[in-house]
């Protein structure tokens, strides 16, 4: 008979967990391995709120089994390293994203494309090696083989770094592959959330002109003046998408509801990239004459491997970037799940794990 | 008043056009302008039937104003060079395929796009400089700008080789800008028609492995044994489908028709892509989380540059590149064109222009 989660593993551990599609959380015991000779253990300071962890917990893909403790942003202190650890030390700042483990042998793996490899091993929800089911980072330690585990450089404050594991990676990693990265190109953005406006902060940072593509035009001031963008469309505005039409180099899409691209096409130059980061559940319309008369492609991108990621990292230390966001403890998560799936918030949650998980223990 | 396309221009030229959506095609007397300065003037010896030419003279998309000559798949002997006239001389054999002009100063046109500028000039149907209208190559001369006049390499018998024009280049463009065009990567070919017919051939000639996926059974056998392909996938044979999945590195999809597109993405490797070069009228479904996962992209792709088909001619002549072919008199050519709409050619129709047209004069 399978050990409960509590008892299956040595390492006593507490988070918070969701218990069926309902997606409350609430306090729940369960463990964690012993530190192995690759592993790097950290105590949990802060974990973000993406928007994967609301439709987990709601089991809005149907791939959800409970209880699932989510969380994929997450940034703290290492307590212990295995023998064989040589990239880190105790006391250093480490991040772990929404990879726990990968193949290693596959083309991707090989190409540090871990994030493409099909027996990828996610953070929170899956099946790791030894059988039992991995836990996210709404929880007060981790426990990760080194491999995926992220330096985070001195100046980033680690609270407004915690997004950019999963946010920063999902947006920094098209605008390269894709080659939207060169100096005075024009990058469209859609939708100006917690991708978009990670978006706006590392487009800038690599010289682009970037232009917000949204449905709300109560979101232009801040866009311009506060996050930086050069420009704003209201995307049901006629007049204004017509006016940037065949203007840009290439657009980053974070909207995962049903849209419209064929307005989004048409604001590519020739040879222009759509690249899709959100994932609308139902099939999207697409014209196929616009993509060849351009020769413009609409392609996907889902988050980056570990090399890409320490790599965007790095950028962002240089770079001075960091996620806007509004620090909870984690009674309030569930209302900030609430308030995340109306998009109320600037522009990404993040949990105070270390001041505010003890308490519920 | 506008003068009669018989009278508009001093050359007397001759061909068949529509005159309405019926799309039939008859006798018709029209002119030419004088050879100018750059222009190269040829007798056309055979013209290539392509499936735009129906749609065109059927007003299929809306656009087509009558009386039309179609015909852009032209190839002939130059009879005149105007003086300032450099790549060609009297007597050689020279192609044109859909263009006719473009501005020459775009980004586009700067890099050999021509096909690309916004202001490109098609071949027939368009509304050339002087304000006349472009007439195609169903006719027994043509005159055309030096920049849009394709060499014919001595090796290539003319009448194979004036479908390259649009056939051949419509798939060695993509298979080149995609990047798959590698020795040893794997390619499907969705539809094996004119355009999938010139893929396999230009495909195999790169060193690719060629699976043509069809929903004809029947194709298979002339596929693989006289075609070269080397696999074939029925495409609603889901355990076919099935078995191929992730195995290609790209796809051409030169189908018209609505079609599925998620069990092709299917078909692709991380970082697949499946080229349009087929234009469906209605919208097709795009499954967004399969581009995410393996970081696949949809593109298009319309012809080439003048550039290219030089290069693409290039390469047919010297891996002996030719279309097959059912070589058709002028007085078929309403026939062939009812027989086109069913698909059955093998695989490409081409006008006997100089021995069958004249009799009609």
């Amino acid at each position: 008979m399978a050990l409960s989660p509590e008892n299956e593993h040595p390492l006593k551990a507490f988070g918070w967990a969701a218990r069926d599609s309902s997606g409350h959380l609430s306090p729940f015991k369960f463990s964690r391995r012993a530190t192995r000779e690759k592993d790097v253990t950290f105590k949990v300071l802060y974990c973000g709120i993406c928007h994967t962890d609301l439709h987990t917990i709601k089991n809005d893909w149907g791939l959800t089994s409970y209880p699932v403790v989510p969380g994929h942003e997450i940034v703290g202190v290492v307590t212990e390293v295995g023998t064989e650890v040589t990239k880190f030390k105790v006391g250093d700042k480490v991040g772990v994203a929404g990879m726990a483990g990968s193949c290693g042998t596959c083309a991707n793996c090989k190409n540090d494309l871990e994030n493409y490899c099909p027996k990828m091993i996610m953070t929170y929800g899956a099946k790791y090696y030894d059988g039992t089911i991995t836990y996210g980072g709404y929880s007060d330690i981790m426990v990760s083989n080194e491999h995926f585990v992220i330096k985070i450089p001195d100046n980033l404050p680690l609270d407004g770094c915690a997004p950019i594991l999963c946010a920063g990676i999902t947006v920094y990693s098209p605008l390269k592959y894709y080659g939207i990265d060169k100096v005075g190109m024009h990058v469209g953005v859609v939708g100006l959330g917690g991708l978009g406006h990670m978006a706006i902060k590392f487009a800038k940072a690599m010289g682009l002109k970037v232009t917000i593509i949204s449905s709300s035009p109560n979101k232009k001031k801040e866009a311009m003046n506060h996050l930086g963008a050069d420009g704003f469309l209201v995307s049901h505005n006629k007049e204004e998408m017509q006016s940037a039409m065949g203007t840009m180099d290439g657009i980053i899409d974070t909207v995962s509801a049903v849209h419209a691209l064929l307005p989004l096409i048409g604001l590519l130059k020739t040879h222009g990239k759509l690249v899709m980061v959100g994932a609308p559940e139902k099939p999207l319309e697409l014209h196929i004459f616009p993509l060849l008369m351009g020769r413009k492609i609409v392609g996907g991108s889902c988050v980056g491997g570990v090399k890409e990621m320490q790599e965007m990292i790095d950028f962002a230390s240089k770079h001075n970037i960091i996620a806007d966001i509004e620090l909870i403890p984690i009674n309030y998560v569930n209302t900030a799940m609430e308030r995340l799936s109306k998009g109320d918030v600037k522009y990404r949650f993040v949990i105070d794990i270390a001041n505010s998980l003890a308490s519920f223990s």
